[in-house]
């Protein structure tokens, strides 16, 4: 059978934007992005000094002329070349996701861009018209909803197996603000990160509160309608907030429960999903990725993993190696480039579009929505408040 | 080293308030109070029927003259005795705790009560009044806070171990409202527990959320000062609570999260609690209850078990076996019938009170104020809500 | 319905061999035996030293003359009482175990004799053969085969669930032993345990390597044939047996292994059972007793728990509690009295005798060859050696 | 600084012998070898039909000039070129790792060689021979050792943590052989897998036992002496070992047990380490490889992860992502390939040989002198036999 990447004749160019070679997050998008062959990295911007950004690109194997010093330069010149990249990867502070996307939007170019998607909720909508109108495909790399078992617990829901839908709960528990890194030497990183101007509306909401909430709106299939919220600083003295919680309310009727925090002294990095449904609820935790318990009333707790055969082709296809084989955060990246990719080459080729679930800009403008409206219900005492898009 | 007991010269005389031979709760605390021989149950109220009243003592062991259709009856005639009881211990259906402690305290036995104490705040308090008034013991079987690892949470709490509190998260997730039991055959307990008036103001607060909110504030060794809450009954048309969920803020400032529900069809049991300070954090649940989790930030995270060497003469006491050999729920009740008999013998024999941290009426007037605070918040709107005792 | 204890009219009397009151297996056994009304403990012989029996069985609620200062004088002097006891549980040192069983038998008394039943296989098959002459029941508390999970492992093996089974894999590994207590102060309880004379062949055998063979042909329902084995003092100069380890093949083909060792130092007390068979396996760890996984080759991983609603009414007539509340050894000893309760009352009414699988003297029996297999096989170079009973 | 890479001025350049693109062996392999940038696949062996390796190294990106139809072509050929490949990566069926490893050692080049090495001893080393006459690095993919958390078993073995060591236990449990595969359909793999003469002495030692042996000897630092071993096929009418369980010893006289088998239907692949010395132990297993247990006599458990910041900057460059993400065997993999990279380049640059632990020649020599006595033992009644190598 051909596949769509040899019906397309060659891999997908792809530019990166921010993520040079001294970044973990940057060789997780190249590493995804070239994992299946379906892109290859030819272009980038890794600094805002030209020379270094060429540098930066050298030891990438990026040549010279398209090692670019802004995002400007980059749609300018590539649109002129005869093999222009097809799509941009953005991994750049917060506050420049906007305008990048924008950028490479309105050059005609496919975007993938990390979390947040913007800082405000009028720029996300502002960006999923740009999107609607050029047609184009925007992938936001919410990787925790792309592991086999998070896949498989959208499936059990919207197939009926737990039932009508009663409560979903979400935490995401870090301790990557545990200390006050404020007092600390600054780097680059820090020095954007705890500005509230350009890390976003709540840090810890831009940081990992965006994926907390992807995940249980993409598990349940469902957005969230209005929230109850308190955000905080639990460190005295720090201007960023480091903590939120939310109790949520589905259209459904159903529950939700939200909390997020990166000042979790002793804390790791865990992310825990619970969906229950009227016959059953399902536990996953990101620790144990690869799998996740369906418990049904009345029956025996089941431990299904990644690599079960009983799973249907779309979740086998979520993983690269036999059962029992741990995957990690890489593979579940490289699956949002696939299907980001497979969503490219179907529109390039005339094709029906992709239906996968790749977090899309519509999810983006939800995140963003539900960022505002906890911030406000925290300002309004608490009160429940409702979720505007 | 002559014990309280030896130099009591004999075991305390209890009473039994409902739990009969074919109820388990009653099997629970008719043998946590004989476990270390410091409680002989002699009397009993079984049944309002008083000849079926005897004939459930008879099968317990209890003389006939001594098995009574009602409380009253039980205090007059045992304060008749040469050898009358000591001390009741009261497990009958919620909204009769109230009556019961308070009937028992002027005859002047001490009590021990189940969960939830009483029905509203202010039956607590006139209970709490009653109790200092006549100097009695009031034990209420906080069971989960009973265990050596949940003592060893509040121990490292207030050691400064971890630090000062940031958050405090309870849950307790159970599938034992899961069904619509309310359309299926009612027994006498189902009766009582679906009826709103005789449960409590809130159902799932009566059954477990009392249980969520005491070990949170234990551990913690703090009271909950504000609640933003949503109360629901996730099963359509239910006319119980049977899900609360809470944002909470406590004096210092510190946050907290407090989520039950009986409704998770496919649940088992579950209870969790997180304690973060600023040093570190912990993690304990139910089903590993002999274990806790003890992560200081930039430290390999610590498991600690009931039985380590290391531990405080406190905390191995409360361990009867060996490290390594499970224990359950049975040797935390018993903990808690210790601490209350050595409470009653060191007043009876003139000494100074025990400071042990069994659950005391003082608890309970918190417990029932916290239930209150949920309820108003959640009719209105969400809003933060003072506890207001 | 009427019990077999309501047909019979009272609890059985016994009396302890051992187990004064600073005893926890003590405790344990005495209140394993009470828990369920089945026996009251009525008699004893807590010391040597009549005066210093008299004293503890005093502080058990123990008449002072029925404190006796040996197992002769017991026997004798109940057997002239009109109210005499029915059975007698034995938990003094190793060696005694033999002496003390055969003169309760030949006094008519029925026997709960902790592990290991004997020191030699010779003793075991003697007592064997006095508990058929005399119709007695005699059970031995390996109360690791009386949780509801292994039970229930046992149940599917036997009902075909998991197939023609492949391998049997059990191991106790526990830090009893990880320093050297020789070097130490000696308590008696050392001093015995520490003489290779008093404690039996291998220590670790004795100690708990008789539990871990239990139960391994407890839930595989088959003995034992031949074993590869390797004994060792892991500690350099101790002169006990510290560590065996075998490969095990039963009669049907099928494969087992075998290790045991009290001397790892940082261990805690972990027995772990694993059963294969053609069709599925079975994981059971006594960290987690309450809880067993079933995996069955293609389906999804099955967590079972006690209290499961699906479980046969014998298994779930084994916990004590609802789902989700943790029980301990101390259940599971308490199921072991009931069950020998049961078939004392069943005889002594002249009905069927119980089929409960508690461990019988037949079990005992196995076990000792199996010790003694071991120790020819490790003392021939690790050959296959047969188990010869 | 100025990294061997950067020093070197080039990626070395890599052959992928076997490992086609529909492998997922070879997209391991090959995506490990260019994870960090040290390896650039460039030419292969991916059929012995060479328009079929010509076809395959297509879609791999390989051009058709080198893609070849055998090794010795491919060792001519490449000889031959001004840009040769530096290496050859192999992962062809067991009994071609020998010849193909020999004829690209005498062509010059440096090996990575899935396992098991050869199929016998003899072969083993006379490859140790040939390694140490080129001065080749020759790099075994035992990729279980070369997570952090092996790595740091190894480490707290080596610097005396643990103390003296007592017991290493390791096994591999799987569920690969469960069925009767040899009744089902054949593709090539099994067609070679079942076959003795191809898979090598005992299919579960060539399979998985190996790295189950290297793992115990790797963290232990130390080779197997003596085993008493019994292999057997569990399935009945089986040709092929699909179990081997072995007891032990080590020089120093420590213990050991060994079991692996691929038959355990309805299992996974379950990878255990535990080493004990007499100060603690260690236990790690491979569904939470990101994790492993220390245990220190009367200490409480330390739970030690990959990213934890205390550990050496050696054990922390194993790992890519922030702690608590969750890394897989891919990164693992990429481990070795890097740490053989290292040492490759590190000899062309006349600059000492690397002491990473990557797994050698000289542990495949032990490796295959492990399985040899394993054998014997089995066939001679389970005796204790020497370690040959």
């Amino acid at each position: 059978m051909t596949t769509l990447l040899e019906e397309f004749g060659r891999p997908l160019r792809l530019a990166i934007i921010g993520g040079g070679p001294e970044s973990w997050i940057g060789h997780m998008h190249r590493g995804a992005a070239e994992f299946d062959g379906m892109f290859k990295v030819v272009a980038g911007v890794f600094s805002a000094d030209p020379a270094r950004s060429r540098d930066k690109g050298r030891q990438l194997g990026i040549a010279a002329d398209r090692a670019y010093g802004n995002v400007a330069e980059l749609c300018a010149a590539e649109r002129a070349r005869s093999d222009p990249i097809d799509a941009v990867a953005i991994m750049t502070p917060n506050d420049t996701h906007y305008s990048a996307s924008a950028a490479a939007l309105d050059a005609g170019f496919d975007v993938i861009c990390d979390k947040p998607v913007t800082i405000t909720l009028a720029e996300a909508q502002d960006l999923a018209r740009r999107v609607q109108a050029g047609n184009r495909v925007f992938c936001i790399t919410h990787a925790y909803a792309a592991y086999a078992m998070t896949r498989y617990a959208r499936a059990v829901v919207q197939d009926g197996t737990v039932g009508r839908l009663r409560l979903v709960q979400v935490e995401y528990i870090q301790s990557g603000l545990a200390t006050k890194l404020e007092d600390g030497p600054q780097n680059n990183r820090l020095k954007w990160i705890l500005d509230p101007q350009r890390s976003g509306l709540a840090l810890v909401m831009s940081a990992i509160g965006c994926h907390a909430q992807h995940l249980a709106c993409f598990a349940a299939d469902a957005n969230v309608s209005e929230v109850s919220a308190d955000t905080a600083a639990l460190l005295p003295g720090r201007e960023v907030i480091d903590y939120t919680s939310a109790n949520m309310r589905f259209a459904s009727g159903a529950r939700g429960t939200f909390t997020v925090t990166q000042a979790a002294a002793g804390g790791e990095n865990d992310i825990r999903l619970r969906v229950y449904g009227d016959k059953g609820m399902l536990d996953w935790n990101h620790r144990e990725a690869g799998y996740i318990r369906l418990a049904m009333q009345g029956e025996p707790v089941r431990v299904v993993t990644r690599g079960d055969t009983f799973l249907s082709p779309e979740l086998i296809a979520l993983g690269r190696t036999p059962r029992g084989h741990p995957e990690g955060l890489r593979e579940a990246f490289a699956n949002l480039y696939r299907e980001a990719a497979e969503d490219i080459i179907a529109r390039n080729l005339g094709k029906p579009r992709s239906i996968a679930p790749y977090p899309r800009i519509e999810d983006g403008v939800h995140t963003m929505a539900f960022i505002e409206a906890c911030v406000a219900s925290s300002s309004n005492n608490g009160q429940w408040t409702k979720v505007l898009a």
